[in-house]
């Protein structure tokens, strides 16, 4: 069978082997991102669910609109607004199947193949490879401990005149956990309006913060209509029933939708009608606030741990919030190799090339996920992972 | 703002005017494709979800794997393979995020720029824009009252190297109601293995025959590996929940799961174990059989009111099953100028242009649903049809 070049060019993920292991109870896994379902609220979920089948049966489960049930989208539009100062009456918010889906609509409806995509390096891998089926040419900017290298990415934007979007998770970026200063997102805004590009702003993390202050977003800024804003409930409410949304201008919004319409008509309706009422019945900020507390307890754990047992010559990330941190190992390990070898010891990490935009570069660094494991896994896999690093110094 | 290509050579529909007065309740419309929603197993599924929620809350809300949950990715190959004979070894199932995501991944693993995609003439619209944002040129193929002409189909083939995929809705078609018959579903199959191309097989209206006898599916011939099956549950069980899989040879289905995991990394799962656990306690069966009887009565009623008060000169198909009816009218009509007016008149269909392959050719025909009015809005609806018919006449 002879397939598109745009399917060719996105191989199986080379961490598709390390996460084949972990339906293995004896291993200890660092590797995913899912959030803990401790924090899934479904008991509250189960009330509203049973009320929608009782009241609104027919609305629940019938055809829906592309752009989103419209009480929902208001709900969301009206939160971001008064949150976070998102969205203007030239933007238009979408619901979407998952954050996953902001992303890929995002490249869609603005790139053609061998547009240039800048992002992050290195970056979540989903988006990478959602570009990658565009057949778009990615172009990596390295990345400082206050977020993106703003130098480096104006020099990609002047040397690539096809340059069309700027993908950065400003906000415990995903893999290394590390957050854009303020006066960082001003000059990714201003260099983006200079160069004529569009911002992909993803924030799936953004309101796990457990230390330090709030920074505006992007898109706070956005008075030029350049900023696609991507979030999502998955970290905050429940990644499985798959509802994200993007806050956009209106024009790109309407192209989303029209590219939305093809590929799955709408989101489910049930969880758009329950989140809706989810929103109206209970206090969402409460909620997040346990979220954070959770998590701010094992992300110190981990830390504290990895102080612990990682000898010399490692150094790590020290997050504020969201669910990664990144753990770059002495030069001479190969984190490939090197993660392949911690599985046989019963710890899974996701290898730093994973996350580059050439998947063959080699790197030392690893991804640690601290939202999934407990505090009991984070002690032992934290102690495997010291001793096999010590082994190969 | 640019965008891209692809994205702008699909434009609003034509038809979309159309469906913004649909909220009107004054008027009657036959220009919908929803499913009755009495047919939705509402508290069954009530039932079925209270239990997740208490039993399974995790896996329900978490996420899961692109493929599918593996129960139920079991359940429907095994019903495929049971009361349809679909499904080798060779073949892989996946679930989807509705049917329109199988016809949308097909394209995506297959297509590239400029490639061919044969459909029927006229075809369902939203199969055709998922064609176009893929930038593949549309060949259509005239239909016959027993499915396309597989003479036109050759010819086609013949003159077109770049021929992909065939697309075909080969069991009461939208937006005609007719089914191809199985010598030319043989044939079909024979010349896409003769020319070397794919046959995308979409089947989401099968299940709902009230009349004559099953002919086995395109699919179930698939000895080698050329046929990808696409179906659903949306009418059948709830389009609201967006659940549809494929029945795909291996090779494909593992292409189209790349694909799937970059645009929404997996479907609902809440409702992928709801589905699943539906059709462990119910009969869906025995549900089907009661939508049958349903929608036979409405399809009479339909039928018997278009003899009654369409003048001579207007000729429709009769269905055996599905939800469309397709009328033409005296050719001196414009179906697409008739049904702005027949708004006015407080009817709403879709005219026939809408499902052709360019839009802007003429037609005096039009679509007719009779799965969501009530048997008193069809008779007063097709009164209001043949009155302004014979005003035009």
């Amino acid at each position: 069978m002879v397939f598109s070049d745009r399917i060719s060019g996105v191989q199986p993920s080379a961490i598709r082997e390390i996460f084949k292991v972990l339906g293995d109870p004896s291993i200890i896994s660092f590797a995913g991102g899912n959030p803990d379902p401790s924090t899934f609220p479904a008991d509250k979920m189960a009330v509203i669910a049973a009320e929608l089948f009782e009241k609104q049966p027919s609305a629940a489960l019938q055809y829906s609109v592309t752009e989103g049930y419209p009480a929902l989208r208001e709900k969301i539009a009206a939160r971001l607004k008064t949150k976070f100062n998102i969205g203007t009456e030239n933007d238009s918010l979408l619901v979407l199947t998952g954050g996953q889906q902001g992303i890929d609509l995002t490249c869609k409806v603005l790139c053609n193949e061998d547009d240039v995509v800048i992002c992050e390096e290195p970056s979540f891998i989903g988006a990478l490879n959602a570009f990658r089926t565009y057949k778009t040419r990615l172009r990596g900017v390295p990345m400082d401990d206050d977020g993106m290298n703003t130098d480096a990415l104006e020099e990609v934007l002047k040397s690539e005149p096809r340059a069309k979007l700027i993908y950065t998770i400003p906000t415990f970026q995903n893999p290394m956990g590390v957050t854009m200063s303020l006066e960082k997102r001003k000059k990714v805004y201003e260099l983006a309006k200079k160069y004529g590009v569009v911002i992909l702003e993803d924030n799936p993390y953004g309101e796990l913060r457990f230390a330090g202050e709030d920074i505006p977003s992007i898109k706070s800024f956005d008075t030029d209509g350049i900023v696609v804003y991507c979030g999502s409930f998955s970290k905050i409410l429940s990644p499985g029933m798959r509802m994200g949304f993007v806050s956009a201008p209106a024009e790109i919004a309407a192209k989303m939708t029209v590219g939305k319409q093809v590929t799955d008509v709408h989101s489910n309706i049930f969880f758009q009608m329950l989140v809706n009422r989810f929103l109206e019945e209970y206090d969402l900020d409460e909620h997040i606030a346990k979220i954070r507390v959770l998590y701010k307890e094992k992300c110190e754990a981990m830390l504290s741990c990895l102080e612990k047992h990682l000898p010399e010559g490692c150094t790590f990330t020290h997050p504020q919030g969201g669910l990664f941190i990144w753990c770059k190992l002495p030069e001479s390990i190969d984190a490939n190799v090197f993660s392949k070898e911690l599985v046989k010891e019963k710890l899974a990490v996701v290898p730093g090339s994973a996350f580059l935009t050439d998947e063959k570069t080699q790197t030392s660094c690893i991804r640690l996920n601290y939202s999934m494991p407990t505090i009991e896994q984070i002690e032992k896999g934290t102690e495997i992972l010291g001793r096999c690093i010590r082994e190969k110094m």
